[in-house]
């Protein structure tokens, strides 16, 4: 996608060799008009295959699912990083998932009513690195027997194995701006 | 605003007597066609007073507020609740929020580039109780010198001390939904 391209070459910073933030349009400051652009191309891709709900991660991929659901006309459900107090009363899906990358684990949790073995689900997040994250959310949809339409992301890095790690499970990626690595504390496409 | 006051009627859950859940179509599972009306609404009410941000605290209030920054043709910024290691190479102000109704203390933190002296800022978030999460924000608006346009809230609990605490610091307040009490587990509006 030209434009998240565009922005990433622009306002992207490269630190420690091979982290890309994206702190300025979509991690801590967001620009809204590009997540709404970048919704619209992802409910294009993934469109007329029977969606009936977007799942993103807490909090980086909510502004761009937000606007995938609402441009395919779904729900959308965030899966929560932590256990707060009241997800207690509810009935659950849980999962642990360990990032490497940020060298922390965390339980994904899913109200068992906001998914039921009818939905098909579109997960959509802001980056894909070693999958972690995306596994985790695809354990919690096959433990309540759903089914997984893909996995959007807004930034792949080619070079991790996230994708291959997917794809061998029969998950199809879709990836809006694909780093094929970092040069110089440069991006390259 | 009716449509919310209406869906709260009919999918809100009033649990132990004092907390009202509207995990179906606020905070776990979010209603992106309801969130754009509550952004358009929220942006009707705060026009034209030259607000160049939208800030919202991670992660409940992201979905409102992103679509109120479009409206408004603004950036949202999201406050975070953790300090991420990441955060820590960058220059941040940070304050310190006791939350009384969830029994909580978390950092909220905010990146210095993302607000200068010369900015404006709205506020939105999904619940107005205590008001706790947005006198911290506000108080990092402030250490940067920035001035506060509002708080712009879907849920106030108008029987909590939240509003009075604002009010009184000169902080203009604008609950779309104004919950009186609740009454054998009702919400009175």
């Amino acid at each position: 996608m030209k434009a998240l391209e565009e922005k990433i070459l622009q306002e992207g910073e490269v630190v420690d060799g091979d982290i890309l933030k994206v702190d300025g349009f979509v991690n801590h400051q967001v620009d809204a008009l590009l997540m709404e652009e970048i919704g619209k191309d992802m409910a294009e891709h993934f469109k007329g295959q029977g969606i009936t709900k977007v799942f993103t991660i807490e909090s980086s991929g909510i502004a761009p699912a937000l606007f995938t659901a609402k441009e395919l006309g779904v729900p959308l459900v965030i899966l929560k990083k932590q256990q707060t107090a009241d997800s207690l009363k509810t009935e659950v899906w849980q999962t642990e998932v360990v990032s490497y990358t940020k060298d922390t684990s965390y339980r994904l949790t899913l109200a068992k009513n906001y998914i039921s073995d009818e939905d098909h689900v579109l997960i959509v997040d802001d980056f894909l690195a070693n999958g972690e994250a995306a596994t985790g959310a695809i354990r919690l949809i096959r433990k309540a027997h759903a089914t997984v339409a893909g996995l959007g992301v807004l930034i792949e890095k080619a070079f991790q194995p996230g994708r291959e790690k997917l794809e061998s499970q029969g998950i199809h990626v879709y990836a809006q701006a694909s780093i094929k690595a970092f040069e110089n504390g440069k991006v390259v496409f």
